[in-house]
Order: C-alpha cells, then structure tokens, then sequence
C-alpha cells in the first residue's frame, strides 16, 4: 500500500444556508478544497452523504456533484454510512490511492438538512427501521438510554454532560466556520428544553446544512503541492449491530473499540500518543462514552475528565474537539466526516488560529453513524 | 495494485418477493456467495443499493446488513451510484484488496422496490431533481428522447428495439433467476402498452426486488478456495452530465464510451477481444446504444447488429445479456450490477447450464446511471 497525504481542505460555513442549494455547498467546499491544494486537476470522487434521497429527492449525487463541479468525466461515488458517511467517504479515497489506481483523489462531505419537513425522521432511518424507528424512537431517545444507563452504572453527573456542551461551544466560539458561535453555561444546559431524558436541547447537536472537501494524494507526490503535507498513518472501520437492544452493554460502543484498536495497531500508537481528537459528539453522552472507548480514559470516568478540564484545549491532556465538535459546529451529517479531518489538519499544520493547540503532531478523527453502528476512525499525523 | 479474482457468488431469485424483506434477501444472497466461495471469515464488505431511503425508509445498510450477516465487527459501507450502484460496490471491493487493505471482501447489491408505492418517481431521484425529474421528466421518457434521436439520425427501427427485448427474453427463459422467463415476440412488444413513445412496456425493465453477492480475494489466494477463479483484469468508471439537456449528443453516451476506454486500456485489449457481455439494457434502446459505445458496433449500426443477430447467445459475434439482461432477469437497481459479474463468472466458469456461451474466456460487465451519468465497466477472465 502507498503512504497517503491530505494536502488540501476547504468547507462552507455550517448552519441554515437557506440560500444555497446541496449542489452550490459542495462545489463551494470542493473548489476551495481544490484551491487550497493548488492541484491542476482530480482523478476521481467520492461523496459523503447520509440521505440526499430522504432530504431532497436527489440520489445519484456523485455524478451531479461532479457535473457541476465540472469534473466530468471523472469516477464519482456516493458513499453512506448514515452519520459517518463522511469518514468512510475519506477511507475510500485513501483506500484508491492506497491501491495505485489514482492519485489525486477528493473526498468530500455534504448534507442538506434543512430543506426537509421533518429532519428528525430522516435521521431515524439511520437506526433499525423494523424494530426502533417504526415504533417512534428517535436518536435524542436512544443516545439517552446510553446516557441513563452510563449515569446509573458509573455515577456520571448531569452536570458532567452539560460540561461537554460548554467546552465545545467555547471552542466553536473560535472557529468561523461554526454553526453556533455562543459561549454557554452549565446552566444554559440545565434549563433548556428536554429533548430525551436527561438530554436537553443544548446537549443536542443541531439540524445543519453545509459541504467539506479534502485532498488526498500519494505521499511520495505531496511535496509537489504542500510544503505542510499530512499523512494519514491509519485508516480503520467497524460494525456493531444496529439496534441499541441487540447489544450486551449500551454504556461501550463496540464499533468504537474494534476501529480504535485497528487503527493504534496500524500506526504503531498508543492512546496516549494522540495530541488530539476531533469524536463524534453528536449528544453530549456520546463524547464521553466515545472518549472512553477510545482509550483515553479509563471506562466510565469519562465524565470525570471532562470535569477535571482534561478534554479542554488549553491546558487539557488531549484536547477534544476544539473545532467546537458536532455540538457547536453543526452536524450537516454527511460533512461531518470530513470536517473532522479538516480540523486535525488545520491543527496539524499550524493553521487553526485562534483555536491552535500547542505542539500538535498526532491527531485522531473518529465519526460514527446512527447509535454506533458503524465506526470510521483515522489518525493524521504532520511529517 | 495486486491482482483480484472473483472466487464465489450467491443471488436470489429476482422478482416480486413479496414475502422477504431487503435484509432477507441480501442475507440470502450474501450466504450463497460465501458458500460458494467456501470463505470462512469475510474482512470487509459493501453494498450496492441506489435508495433504501426512499424504498424502504432504512439508510445505514452498511451496518445493517453486516448486523444481519452475523458478520460484525467489520466495516460495511453502502455505495450508491444510482442503478451502477451494483457495480460500484464491486469497483470499490476490488480497489480494496488490491491496496493490501483486506484480503477476503464481499461486495454486494440489493434492492427491495415493490415495497414503495411509487418506484418511477423514486428512480427519478436519478436524474437531475431541479431540471428534470421536478419537472415530471421520468426515465422511460428520457430514454424515449435517446431513442427517438437515435431512429432519427440513423435509421434504427421500431422493430430493431422489440429483436432486443426478444433476445433477451430468450436468453432469461434459460435463466432460473429472471423474473420474466416467458418467450415473447417482436409483435407481443409492438403491441405492448404505449410508455413513452416510442417506447412501450416490453422494451422497459421491470420493479423488482432481488439482491447478488461476490466474494474477492488477491489473486495469490484465490486457488486456496476455487479451481476456477476469474480475474478483474479492468475496472473503471466514468461521469457524464447528470441531465440530458446538458448533452452535445444524446445518441452517445460519454461515461460508457470513456470508462470503456479506461477498461479496454487496462487490460490490454480491444472490443473485438471480448467474448460476451452484460450490458445495462435498462431499457431497449440503451442496448443498442451502449454497444456501440463499447466499440462492438459502429455507431449508429447497433440497431442493425441486433436484427442480423450478431449479439445473440448462439452464432453471434458477441453474445450480449446471456442471462437475459435486465429486461427479463429483471432490475433491482443496486444489485444489478453484481448481477452481471455473476452471469459472466458462471459463463467463464462454464457454469451456465443452458445459457453457456462456447469458449468464452472474456467477458465485459457494463452497469450505469440514470440516463448514463455514470457507468461502470469491468472485465473479467478465466484463469
């Protein structure tokens, strides 16, 4: 397999872009991804979406979205994996040119979410139709039969999930590409909305429309393009089954755990080697569990450590989502992935302004789909 | 790239399978490829399906289908290219084991389209949603339009579009798997239901719902599990413009004609090479189309290769749709093209009972897009 280089990335703003359409976001996030690693050209694509079916009525969007690129007549592949469509958008792209089929590969992201009457029951068939969607479950529900089940074995505060949310929102409050950009308080999250049972509106990530795209070619070539190339030194995926009731124990995500250990064995890294981390908040809960199983921390303190500011980006031992995460951000789903290696790269080459983490070598992006069920996980590293 | 063989296949009845649900059958299929293969572990798998979303209001296959497979903890990653869906999933199968990522993966197709109350409008998401389908546009008439263009400039008759429908009636009634395996004639599809004119029901493929599954290894293995394994010896992919307006020509497809010339490069041949194929006859008019894009056939002479009966099963010059094509194997968009890999590695294994095509050694799958946006081509030996 040939070593793989990120050499250029580019995103829109992520929020309620009334005025654009899906087709506007993603050339914006490719172009810009395009310009950024100042390639004359690109082999192939792939596309990271979770539902533009359900959400717009467009299927068939690696070849619109290479139309309107202008890229024609280039390979052009959706790829899904409902909430991590993005992540696994980029594992294809690394995997071509892994292969020596093609060299300059874009993968992008793109989710057009606001269009749609009723987000919440697109997002659902990301979970089993047959035995939880059909019958009204929605994620807010499950990710909070994790949450009560984590607080209930392992004495994880409600308090300690609002500190999720309050960390990211003030790292998003840094990144001008975020969909919220307001500081919050304990407080903001203890008397928002209930949603789900102990999750409220603010431990929510939100509905969101917006593209991201990222360059990727051989390492050997890199240098042609960047003088900053980032080298992917793992790519790794995993499965678990798709509805929360088939598995022994909601407090672990097994899909997290399996693509974690394949994807330390792959780079010769232990948890601790990693400089930081962008996971997949999309509910507060899901950061810590995620943490946890990731090896950062022991298993059930991982509201513990966001308590004890070990998450955070100053000062933190692994700082955790500084981009602001899905929670701050915004969660177009199938940009989400992709977003995540665009905020180690930003990191890993010096390029994240105000948001910068001293130091940064090493970072791990983990994305995953529906309550778990599929795992993406890559770690980045500067050379 | 290592080299990559297909060492087993497995598929389902196509048809009307009112009683199995898409994870039945996609299950079902993906167990005969196994067995066949006579695989103990699969590392990885991907599965070709156009819109689960819309059809049966399930995204996330990837994982679900992993979960119903029994076979978590692997990745599992849904690919959608509209109906080359199929044949995606087998290009992005391939690219993985030749990067040295995996050794064993399946690559599945499924589509589970008698479910929805209104498969047309959901196969319109395939065209372009804001200049097209948004209008009323629906695929037989789009391809009504090629066909039309193509009468007009060269010639091709009313009658010439029946002998395809004819032929490949013929060769499904051979077929255990068709959904339509009834002989008809070139008057039955004369006088068949006015579509789209001149269109009419027996030159269009029918609703169906039916799921295939193939199993890859590395070259180097595959005698490890079969004395017959059949090596990809091409693949490649094109885009073309998603709307048909947007076209300097509608009587050509650009993404077949390109892809095929990637294909044909690759491994080294030319058209005349090929000793049979299955091509995306989605509706009768695109067979025609599609060989001569393939270079079988002059441009413009498709309709009369057909009526002198040079891509028939026995005597022609290049058999086309041996297993009855969609037309009368039927077409459930994201299998199909696992479908074709299957025909031709049963041919090139001499396992095609009545449908065995004589000293065949070549074969050329060529599965594609809306109104061929997108196209891909695979070329498969015996070894």
């Amino acid at each position: 397999m040939r070593d793989v280089a990120v050499i250029g990335v580019g995103m829109t703003k992520f929020g309620e872009l009334w005025g654009k359409s899906l087709r506007d976001i993603f050339v914006e996030a490719a172009l810009a991804a395009i310009a950024d690693a100042k390639v004359d050209h690109i082999d192939s694509m792939y596309v990271g979406n979770m539902s533009s079916g359900l959400f717009v009525e467009q299927e068939h969007l690696g070849a619109v979205l290479a139309d309107y690129l202008g890229m024609g007549p280039i390979p052009a592949t959706k790829v899904e994996s409902a909430c991590a469509s993005g992540g696994a958008a980029f594992r294809q792209a690394v995997l071509e040119v892994a292969s020596g089929a093609s060299d300059i590969v874009l993968a992008g992201g793109v989710e057009k979410m606001t269009d749609s009457f009723d987000a919440t029951a697109v997002l659902a068939t990301a979970a089993d139709q047959e035995y939880e969607a059909y019958y009204g479950v929605t994620f807010p529900a499950l990710y909070a039969m994790i949450a009560n089940a984590h607080m209930h074995r392992y004495g994880t505060t409600r308090e300690q999930l609002a500190m999720v949310a309050v960390k990211n929102h003030e790292n998003g409050s840094k990144n001008p590409n975020a969909q919220f950009r307001s500081l919050i308080t304990i407080d903001d999250v203890l008397n928002s909305a209930p949603v789900a049972d102990p999750l409220r509106l603010l431990d929510c990530s939100p509905v969101t429309d917006g593209a991201a795209a990222v360059i990727v070619c051989p390492m050997e070539i890199a240098r042609q393009y960047t003088n900053s190339p980032v080298k992917v030194i793992a790519s790794s995926q995993a499965s678990d089954t798709i509805a929360l009731h088939s598995r022994d124990d909601v407090t672990t995500l097994r899909a997290v755990a399996k693509a974690a250990e394949r994807a330390y064995s792959m780079a010769g890294l232990k948890p601790e080697n990693i400089d930081l981390a962008e996971v997949h908040d999309c509910f507060t809960i899901a950061e810590i569990v995620v943490t946890e199983d990731l090896g950062f921390f022991e298993k059930g303190s991982g509201g513990k450590a966001v308590e004890l500011g070990w998450t955070q980006r100053e000062g933190g031992k692994i700082p955790i989502n500084t981009s602001g995460g899905l929670k701050s951000k915004g969660h177009p789903v199938g940009a989400t992935g992709i977003a995540q290696i665009i905020e180690l790269y930003e990191q890993l080459t010096g390029r994240a302004g105000e948001r910068q983490v001293k130091d940064a070598h090493i970072g791990l992006a983990q994305n995953m789909g529906g309550s778990g069920a599929s795992c993406v996980i890559h770690i980045l590293q500067s050379v």
